[in-house]
């Protein structure tokens, strides 16, 4: 990222800055970068972050499309801090960047972010690599040569972005629907316990998620497999189930 | 299987059936042989099973140590019907098959079994191509050629013997601790509903499991791995944690 964090988000486009952003004067916490947010696993985070007080820099490949989303979560989160974006300005703009793309954009995603993220920042990957990105089912893995979704993240980022891989195992209905109470856990996977704790932090302001850590980044090619047996289940029963780990003791994180 | 089902089942070695046979005239459901029952996993499983009434053919490569298994077994459960076997007479004499080897042992077991085994018999498989096998780290899984160790388990049985994956992500310490309540799920793979329903029903008779239909047995790749997950969260948290999946409903099986 090349901005100050301290500067207020730039919106792409010709449109004024919303109403919104001067009624909050002082944001909660620093802004979040979702790649990828008009999706609907992206769209849903950022709808759950930005209710938690989160700014939230809405990230597309398209600017209009970005604006579009832009615009659906600022009327479902009147309250909510949002700008719009392209990928890249949405990257450049924040410490803190998830990435929420379908797999099949994912090498393309980071390539075209290479120059917008740089040392320091911290990536949460939620790519999954289903099968589905092939024309095949979205209950089957494809095999990536690095092993996950995630490691294939950690070798496209310029040197000293920091990877964690997180929020595989929630439903993007269920994360939409603000009115469902999510109660499970996100299971966290990184090389690095701080940068892992520092993804928890901003995930565990999402009322009901508990995030547990789940080891290193290698591990990722699990907690990436599970959408596929969640969709399995969900396909099964009509739901959106999510996880629990039992047995857990009350503190996870420092 | 070559035996009736209904001749109650033949102890090896010399010892004369164990007074507890007699002591209960009529077992409340059909024996079930627990393949490894002297390894931890399978100890406690087949404790669990007793100790709800179901009548465990406990099974060894060595006659001594299913001996020395089912002692102890029985002095943990008492009003628990047990019988000590070789693996292949443990497989002879019950319609119900529980696999927990480790996986170094799957392919050999089940190559010593294929006499024991018939069309019909229902094969639960509860092994995990772990990397430990071949010296490697517990939170690793080896790649299995047919895709999981249940598929391999499929290739390996006689035809018309089915088979259905589950049991990966109790702990075995926690099976074995009977104070210990379980509040978890069972995750179960197979190609046939009604195999799978077969095995919830049995698996369910042990306090607090919960059978979720998971797929087909190729899914079994992903819950076998969930293994090397806990393996990781329990050691670095110092539990025993179980999966629970969220928003399921109440009825899960017919």
């Amino acid at each position: 990222m090349t901005a100050s964090l301290s500067a207020p988000l730039q919106p792409i486009g010709e449109h004024p800055p919303p109403p919104i952003l001067a009624a909050v004067p002082t944001p909660s916490s620093d802004p979040v970068a979702v790649i990828g947010a008009s999706g609907a696993l992206g769209f849903g985070l950022a709808l759950r972050l930005a209710r938690a007080g989160v700014p939230v820099a809405i990230g597309s490949r398209d600017g209009q499309r970005a604006e579009e989303a832009c615009e659906r979560a600022r009327q479902i989160v009147s309250d909510g801090i949002f700008s719009a974006h392209e990928n890249a300005g949405a990257a450049d703009a924040c410490d803190t960047v998830i990435l929420s793309v379908p797999f099949r954009n994912q090498s393309e995603t980071l390539a075209n972010l290479k120059h917008a993220l740089s040392p320091g920042q911290l990536l949460i990957d939620a790519t999954v690599p289903l099968a589905a990105a092939v024309s095949g089912k979205a209950t089957r893995m494809l095999g990536v040569w690095q092993g996950s979704a995630a490691q294939q993240a950690l070798e496209m980022v310029p040197d000293g972005v920091r990877v964690v891989s997180a929020l595989h195992t929630i439903s993007a209905a269920s994360l939409a629907d603000l009115e469902h109470p999510l109660e499970q856990d996100v299971l966290v996977c990184g090389d690095s316990r701080a940068d892992k704790q520092e993804a928890a932090h901003l995930i565990e302001r999402i009322d009901g998620l508990r995030c547990v850590d789940c080891g290193k980044l290698e591990m990722a090619r699990t907690t990436e497999a599970l959408t596929a047996l969640l969709i399995s289940v969900n396909a099964r029963y009509k739901i959106h189930a999510g996880i629990r780990l039992t047995s857990l003791p009350d503190r996870l994180w420092e």
